[in-house]
């Protein structure tokens, strides 16, 4: 059995415009590290968190907290220890806290010869979720776990289905360095939703979810549509519609919120295409004067990878 | 060039619980037949209908309004007959009107040559739902001119999606013979959702759809829920919840109100389970003393059919 792994769990788009809370995509390019060990100590040990300013305290920490779950689940009788390479920064909307969360169960349970399948390791992740914003939410954690597009179609029971993924499709993600706290984009959104728009949501809802299926790409773009969440945070994030207007012009399939913001994610045919959205989008905070992360990245459709194995 | 056609114009569920408004799938063994003809005389005429009393005024048949509808965007020099054998009872929530509609429009573009794609037929078949229900709704003539599931993923523009049908899907569908007006289901529906309810609507839209792509009958039927109209509109129907559980009880993949009833549909993996459901069906309506049709089917995969050709 292995003793050390080092991975790579990935930042992750959650919403995606129409899918609300239930709908989310992986990255490739920008992820945490981090190298999980088996240890003699029963329990769970953060032992070094580099790149951000996190807490080492396991029960405050939200893979800490995640790997608690999960053992607590085992009669293991020895530990594991974390160390994280803290590459997503909290708060950026590109799911930090989940890739944290994800990565150490996944991790773990790696370690332990796979007790655990993605939708289990779902539930353990989400009590890091829970401990970062106050909600047990999956719609970041599922796509970091499963890679690709994923849907979380109930909670209660706990199902989340992978949706394919065209090769194609190619994710811009600009995170504008504002803070949005997760409580304020909360309180933006009202507590329903006339029925004319909700029945658009789910019409678009079902055309994504159809355009990804059949690698229907200009189905893809009409469908990312939000009526819903992005009529009310967009006002949080300044430069918002230019950024979304200068996306479109460049040829995105569409632009929309990533999680609850402030980052802003388009996704493209191609790469070409995404080079040149993510150049508008540059020049939009550029002149807005604030400063940004940038990444493009295929869809990561195959979720938390190994970097080494000890 | 073809101077006749008789046709087969299939029945269909729309809504599809969770797809309210947005979704909807074509009958097999119940629909109208319908004969239309060239005559040197412009415009259209309805010449004949068997088996219900309806309007024979071509302004005041849904037939006639959509035909006329279609051929103000032509220039021809002759005009149509129309006959209808008229198979679906009107008010049965099963797209009586919608049959004749789409009916009457897929033929006259069979027997122009085909000018017409199926999109555009389907607004031209609307204009006949408009004279029904006063509202231009496309839910059940799009999978009549369509085939199999439809979505309508918009109707601004107009964008209709067809979903893949998994061959072992069968139909049961009673109509409880009771009257429902339209605008008194419509009543019964709120103007807005609340956003929780709306999110696991989409959730289950988005199960529905993956379901269906993937031939995953369990997930179609985990997805099969409504939380926006069944509540409401299940309270019109008397025995319903004994339907609904007796359905589940005898192995039904779903069951909920086909369009805005009374009919009430079901989906079973299989044709014998299909023909239980339909038994279990029956019985609770003799016990509840109202008088029934019963359907059972398989999706129609095809849409409309040319029964002949002269």
């Amino acid at each position: 059995m292995k003793n050390e792994i080092k991975i790579f769990s990935p930042a992750t788009v959650a919403n995606v415009s129409c899918g609300f809370d239930v709908l989310g995509f992986a990255l490739d390019t920008v992820g945490d590290e981090m190298t999980i060990r088996k240890v003699s100590q029963k329990g769970v040990k953060i032992a070094k968190i580099t790149n951000q300013n996190l807490p080492l305290n396991v029960t405050k920490n939200v893979a800490g907290v995640a790997a608690l779950a999960l053992l607590a689940e085992t009669n293991v009788e020895f530990g594991f220890e974390i160390e994280i390479n803290k590459r997503i920064k909290p708060g950026s909307g590109i799911g930090s806290s989940a890739a944290s969360s994800a990565g150490a169960v996944w991790a773990i349970n790696e370690l332990l010869g796979k007790p655990f399948n993605k939708t289990e390791l779902v539930r353990f992740a989400m009590e890091g979720e829970k401990l970062a914003s106050g909600v047990t939410h999956a719609d970041n954690v599922a796509p970091a776990l499963f890679g690709g597009f994923t849907l979380i179609r109930s909670y209660k029971p706990l199902d989340i289905i992978k949706i394919p993924t065209p090769k194609d499709l190619i994710a811009t993600v600009i995170h504008p360095l504002i803070e949005i706290k997760t409580s304020d984009a909360r309180k933006m959104l009202s507590d329903s939703v006339t029925l004319k728009n909700a029945t658009k949501q789910w019409a678009n809802v079902g055309g994504l979810i159809s355009g990804l299926y059949t690698n229907d790409y200009d189905l893809i773009g009409r469908s990312l549509q939000d009526y819903v969440a992005e009529p009310f945070r967009s006002k949080l994030i300044p430069g918002y519609k230019d950024v979304k207007q200068s996306c479109f012009d460049m040829g995105a399939l569409g632009c929309g919120i990533s999680g609850s913001g402030p980052s802003i994610f388009a996704l493209s045919k191609g790469e070409k295409t995404a080079l040149k959205v993510a150049e508008a989008m540059k020049i939009v905070y550029s002149n807005v004067g604030i400063a940004y992360d940038l990444h493009i990245s295929k869809v990561n459709n195959k979720g938390i990878k190994i970097l080494d194995t000890i």
